[in-house]
């Protein structure tokens, strides 16, 4: 059992390009790489809130094969760099994390591309929960749910384990609008940002009990992983053969051993334009304008571009982005259809902009 | 005194860059240089709809220096190519080319970036006025006033001259918006649309008794002029010492002897983005996309790019114009502002796009 004080090893997860924020986000360069607040990639800005060494060792980092270069020359100070063949969402990802440590070792996954406001307010939680995880509680860090969005999952507080630590009384995956304000309104309820922390041996205990055949394609891989520097290569074919599921379907929903440790630390996933907008600072007709742009009459846009000069005259709450090969129009508050664009791109053929 | 058959000399004015198109006109390539329609350049078409050998001689060009090149090779036709050293509007530049032309020359004067459907019917009313341009009256053609527009000029009709052919009973530009209902729903004022049919001499004697310190400035200009092949430079010197004046302002708002000839041939000085959408083919949403484009739930929308792939979703009745430098995203019926972006990135010194 892990004694204080602890030490935490970060698992930073970045796979999936993700198609919310193009033509930003291309496959090329995928969210995480992107410096969307002025302060550096989302990476980089990730793995700068877990350095202190009095909580944490060098991170450990899950990515595809096609990241390894850009992911080393991003964190010099990177421990692990386990380079996933296929992408299979979030639990295999995380079960060859759980492999490559320790037993006893305290993991705290990460996504790669989620904002963080209150740094210390964060690392504040993580203390208090590594306790807790050390018990083999799999902690999750519940953040404030400000808005009844059905885009999240939402966790439920149950019994209070301890100042500001809860057993988690159940997931729900993106709720109905009536389900969202109900439980904005209840305050029981806090948003998955999808953080969690535990003993590798209690994610693969559960691992073992909810989801075997991963642990198994998780196993058979790393059992044949080369290594080469920092850097992991799973077995192709085995992880292949893994399910794809998320940590929270696989493991989350089902474990009887999960916290959760409310925060309110300024989380945002920058899922869209429209919560890029929400976090950039605004001028007093509320436009961010990013890049060379010229605004007019204009109220509430997010103006963005990496080359043109974009000269946006009496638009209202209204994402302009452009790079050097593809402009991107959209209301803000419909920027979530931006996937969707995406994806008829894809099926059209006309991919040499994704 | 012209006899008939009549040959009427095309002089087509090529000044001014424009700036309502930007950033599709920019200074180093004019409206008139673009290609809008598909068709070809507005110049192009513009010559092309005056080259019947039995109506038209070689076309004359008044434009600016800059332009000699693509000019030439735009209308490898060419009669002469008179260079503006400076730019002075409208009345100095038809001033030149009278007094390039013979006395007895019929003269149709012709702005270079204005579009009309109907070429034929277009040529037929150059017949039409022909005898009276012969007869020394300085014609018009009266566009039919198709909306109560404010930003163009009105000519009153009078008393008729001949079948379709009416003495002309004033000029009145950009009147406000009572007005021109008035003018639309009295039906006996068309718009004017630049267009002019004239002896050279009756020109030369309207400014004369109009405008004489143009003529003098002309006269001197030709006087000092240097000739090159096509090319004529009048002498730099004495045409900036000319009044800038519009040839409206200066003779047709004076001269007791202008006519007018009503045509409703398709005319549009596609004067702005509303303009340009309004003169393309729509699909059945009302969207104009011409270059790389998506439209996603859009409606009524000028998407128009020269090299990025332009995504559009779910907005409505905007124009998005991308070029390889500039993107220009605005309201359909608020494009006349784009003039004023215009302005201000020149009074900011951005001037590197226009």
């Amino acid at each position: 059992m892990t004694a204080p004080p602890f030490l935490v090893t970060p698992v930073i997860l970045s796979g999936g390009a993700g198609t919310r924020l193009w033509p930003l986000s291309r496959r090329a360069r995928p969210k995480q790489l992107l410096d969307l607040t002025g302060g550096g990639s989302m990476l980089a800005l990730t793995a700068e809130r877990v350095t202190d060494p009095a909580l944490f060792a060098a991170p450990t980092v899950v990515a595809g094969a096609e990241q390894a270069e850009a992911i080393e020359r991003a964190l010099p100070g990177l421990g692990t760099l386990i380079l996933e063949p296929a992408a299979r969402n979030t639990a295999p990802a995380i079960a060859l994390a759980a492999l490559a440590a320790g037993w006893d070792d305290l993991l705290l996954v990460l996504p790669s591309d989620h904002l963080i406001a209150d740094a210390e307010g964060f690392r504040t939680a993580v203390r208090r929960a590594a306790p807790f995880a050390a018990e083999g509680w799999i902690v999750t860090f519940g953040m404030t749910a400000e808005r009844a969005e059905t885009g999240y999952g939402y966790i439920a507080r149950g019994a209070a384990l301890g100042e500001g630590v809860f057993a988690a009384e159940g997931f729900v995956e993106k709720p109905d609008a009536a389900a969202a304000q109900a439980y904005v309104a209840g305050g029981r309820h806090d948003w998955n940002g999808g953080i969690f922390l535990f003993r590798a041996g209690a994610m693969l205990d559960a691992l073992a009990s909810h989801a075997p055949e991963i642990l198994r394609a998780a196993e058979a891989a790393m059992a044949g992983a080369t290594r080469d520097g920092v850097r992991v290569h799973p077995d192709r074919a085995a992880f292949a053969a893994s399910p794809a599921q998320s940590i929270d379907y696989a493991v989350m929903e089902k474990a009887a051993t999960v916290a959760v440790v409310p925060v309110s630390v300024g989380w945002s996933d920058i899922g869209s334009f429209e919560a890029l907008h929400a976090v950039s600072d605004q001028d007093a007709d509320g436009n961010v304008v990013v890049g060379p742009g010229l605004a007019v009459d204009a109220q509430g846009c997010l103006i963005r571009s990496e080359g043109p000069l974009v000269a946006a005259i009496g638009v209202e709450d209204l994402v302009i982005v452009a790079t050097a090969d593809a402009v991107l129009v959209v209301p803000r508050r419909q920027s979530q259809k931006v996937k969707d664009a995406v994806e008829k791109l894809r099926q059209e053929g006309r991919d040499q902009c994704l």
